[in-house]
């Protein structure tokens, strides 16, 4: 690192990142785990599509009607569910790009609701956490991460409470997140 | 009806429907029905979020990014899945204007492999079709209905065979789409 003559640090660039690109990359891993599962009849677990509100849609034929209007809505689910091994599955997945702790403004209060409820009615239910400065992922499962909300009174989960309550998820080239390896694990019993 | 002079019959007027609001009338019943569901703890079900494809947004601050570009994409998967009694539920609902019989075309082969992948895995999966011009709606469970479509050879499933194969779906001023009731007796065995 070469220092300005003043002794401070050249600030370090970084590219702006656009909202939409923000926390892509943990998203398109999933996508294309998901993919594998699907392809090799494992799993059938989609990416709900991004909630919008469509206010206006032009027609000029009606093969391809062009919306020209419309907003992003608070989603009132999680991203992702599906079936496995029999089992409802739903999840959340979060890139979190301070290394200390998971703040917890970046999931919506719906989505915990709706965690609350799917794990109530027997679902396999958890968010998955990628610490991008650490290059690490983790699964937790969703009702510990539910009390521990709820009891801490915090506003972000510390990462300690990742490396001792949740679980390192591996990666794979053609499984870059391969959560049902730790789901085998926590929700079936398998495997060491 | 009052004839022109030569004799044809004046055309009947129509108003023009716009595409976003055809089949519009059952989704809203459906997601009325799964608000009561959820109201009171019975069942965890949503409608997914159309699937669109955005080009283009505008941000003129922060909070209100909007889109001023997008078209629809068709659906890789049904409109909705969730949980109930712990097992993975899934199905498609379609309006039907034609009383004799339900154009194969308005589901795409993309959502009759999903239901045939999710029934392998377990689910309780069906269509929901509802009859507009006879208000009667039914649940056709997902194999059953796939089979005949693979067999059957036909761009359409005749009227008749929901009257014999499907069931008739209780209207209910709570919940519009009862087809929990229908789920109860004809995956759970319960009821007459």
């Amino acid at each position: 690192m070469v220092n300005y003559p003043n002794g401070k640090k050249a600030a370090v660039r970084h590219e702006p990142t656009s909202f939409a690109d923000r926390g892509m990359k943990l998203e398109k891993d999933i996508n294309r785990t998901n993919d594998y599962y699907r392809s090799i009849d494992r799993a059938i677990i989609h990416k709900k599509p991004t909630p919008v509100t469509i206010v206006k849609v032009d027609y000029p034929d009606r093969t391809a009607a062009k919306i020209t209007e419309a907003y992003f809505k608070l989603p009132s689910t999680t991203d992702y569910n599906g079936i496995y091994r029999g089992k409802y599955i739903d999840f959340e997945a979060k890139e979190c790009a301070v290394n200390t702790s998971f703040p917890l403004k970046s999931i919506h209060a719906h989505q915990i609701e709706h965690l609350s409820s799917v794990v109530r009615h027997g679902a396999i239910a958890f968010l998955i956490i990628r610490f991008t400065g650490l290059d690490i992922t983790y699964l937790a499962d969703a009702e510990e991460a539910i009390a521990y909300i709820n009891s801490c009174g915090r506003r972000s989960i510390p990462y300690e409470w990742f490396t001792e309550h949740a679980y390192e998820i591996p990666y794979n080239y053609v499984r870059p997140v391969d959560y049902l390896s730790v789901v085998d694990r926590v929700y079936f019993g398998e495997g060491s």
